[in-house]
């Protein structure tokens, strides 16, 4: 059986899957044969959970715009009680969750930066639904919406996301560095960055009317870039339709000076938002003045070195300062 | 100039080079031409900082055994200050510390598990004099041993050590976990994991009298296996001169095992050992008590699928009692 273990010093949480390949790889080998994720292969794909098509058109049919299907090979299942348990000092709980990915265009067009205005602006909607549709269901903590680009993965532009009974690590580091800055300066952390980066002005790559594209003080990778909201919010999926639009300018923006300055690197991007809150716990209770969502962009993200492995410690040889002087400079028209 | 960058909210820190290059890459290209970690091949490296080499041979001439030179290309730099400063709410410190190699044998042999035990004894030995050595210098918080084999690293078996003025995040979190477990049942964790290893003795690799090896329960990575001391000690330099061949055995044996099994994979390996005590500070006063120092050696671990990067999930396809089971009955002679 699938399971989750808990390594009893860090907390940190491993799935153990069945399967021998990795997810993504696993898709990669079909490729080869015909693209699964183009329109009119709908058949190869397990049946859709959600898509933006034509109210007259089928489930599973051509047409659609965006589509989201389950993982064929998914980390976690739907299915079945968490059950979580201990075996003497240790703990675990079958991994329960959900693993989705959301099609991002019927044409075979491999980068997001690539797709349309109108379509990124589909794209980032078809997260807040889904976001927002997952967090309904209580056995889940955490909601994480991802990319990878480039490498072994198919080269049709698709996003994943995962939802888990446990909320990750790097997730609950932020939540509670967050909380104890707010504890400290009854102030949110990220919206004081904000102020900071946007007076200091030398690491601001985009802004627009809602958003806020840095790179980022502490920079792990090369051309790492945060995209954020300027106005305070802590969950994602509670975005307005009216800042749908700038996001998908700013996610267009940053992914296409990306792909010029750097031909075409391979990235990924993260969405960190609020975990699952339980109204009637008193855990998190800050969270809504104190956490503020966002996205972490990273080209070439898949490449480490061993060295950040082995010692903890991050290698950058490109400085934030460095790397949005440059990425400002890029002219993108679209 | 090179800087230490904190990210205010997780408190990671990040090193920010000058070079283009990682350090390890560049010793790489390096290699085409002559090696310069054969014996013979001194004048290519840069001058020695300790050697196991008889009493009348000179340093950087042929004739040790083990040989430490400083990185062509360090990540931290042993001159200056630390310097640390705030920049507005960032806090930045000059990066301050040490980065040396550790070339295991004189010959062109690529794989430590292939280095004759009393040399294997010879290279621990020589970790515990650096370690000690590198921990009287009262700026360095951390000092970690580690070392990457296979991939695009010199074939040429060498590990590499870092001194680092800030305790690595990941060093800090086993040390909070380790804290908080004592705080609770006055007990050692990694005293107690190895007491129900022996006990359950399924997820057991590796036995002797001083040391024990096990994939441990919650495994980030296939065949992951923690190399630990039986009897309760948090600092890794403590270790006496009768259990030093103890500690050369289980790392040839353990190695041996995972080059047989898995085909001589790519692997790391990297100690998690006590940081700098000051003794004056209550900081950690428990250490002593709840810490416990180990190897965690890992296949392969290079590889990442950014599955792990994207959701902070580790995705492991093994269970350890798969790997301990498969482990434990590869025979090794030497």
């Amino acid at each position: 059986m699938t399971t989750l273990r808990r390594d009893p010093i860090t907390g940190r949480w491993i799935v153990n899957t069945e399967q021998a390949e990795q997810p993504e790889k696993a898709q990669a080998l079909k490729e080869a044969e015909t693209c699964p994720f183009c329109g009119g292969s709908e058949a190869l794909t397990p049946p859709e959970i959600f898509a933006l098509r034509p109210k007259d058109s089928k489930p599973d049919s051509p047409g659609w715009e965006v589509r989201v299907v389950p993982s064929s090979s998914p980390a976690l299942r739907i299915e079945g009680e968490l059950n979580r348990r201990g075996e003497l000092m240790y703990d675990l709980m079958n991994a329960v969750g959900a693993h989705e990915i959301v099609i991002e265009t019927p044409g075979h067009i491999a980068n997001l930066a690539d797709l349309e205005l109108a379509q990124i602006e589909k794209v980032v909607k078809t997260y807040t639904l889904r976001v927002a549709d997952l967090k309904k269901d209580e056995r889940f903590r955490s909601v994480v919406v991802f990319k990878t680009y480039g490498g072994d993965v198919v080269r049709h532009s698709h996003s994943q996301i995962i939802a888990t009974p446990v909320t990750p690590k790097n997730l609950k580091e932020e939540l509670n560095g967050s909380k104890d800055y707010y504890g400290y300066k009854e102030r949110c952390i990220y919206c004081d960055i904000i102020k900071q980066e946007m007076q200091q002005s030398k690491r601001m790559v985009f802004e627009n009317e809602s958003f806020l594209g840095i790179a980022p003080f502490a920079s792990r990778f090369p051309y790492e870039v945060w995209l954020l909201p300027k106005k305070h919010s802590f969950a994602f999926e509670a975005i307005t339709e009216k800042e749908l639009p700038f996001l998908a300018v700013a996610f267009k923006t940053i992914l296409k000076k990306l792909q010029k300055l750097l031909n075409d690197p391979p990235y990924g991007f993260v969405l960190h938002s609020s975990p699952n809150l339980r109204e009637k716990s008193g855990y998190w209770q800050t969270i809504k003045y104190d956490y503020h969502w966002h996205f972490e962009i990273m080209p070439e993200a898949a490449e480490s070195s061993g060295f950040e492995w082995g010692t903890g410690f991050y290698l950058n040889p490109t400085t934030p300062e460095e790397a949005a002087s440059q990425l400002s400079q890029v002219e993108v028209n679209f």
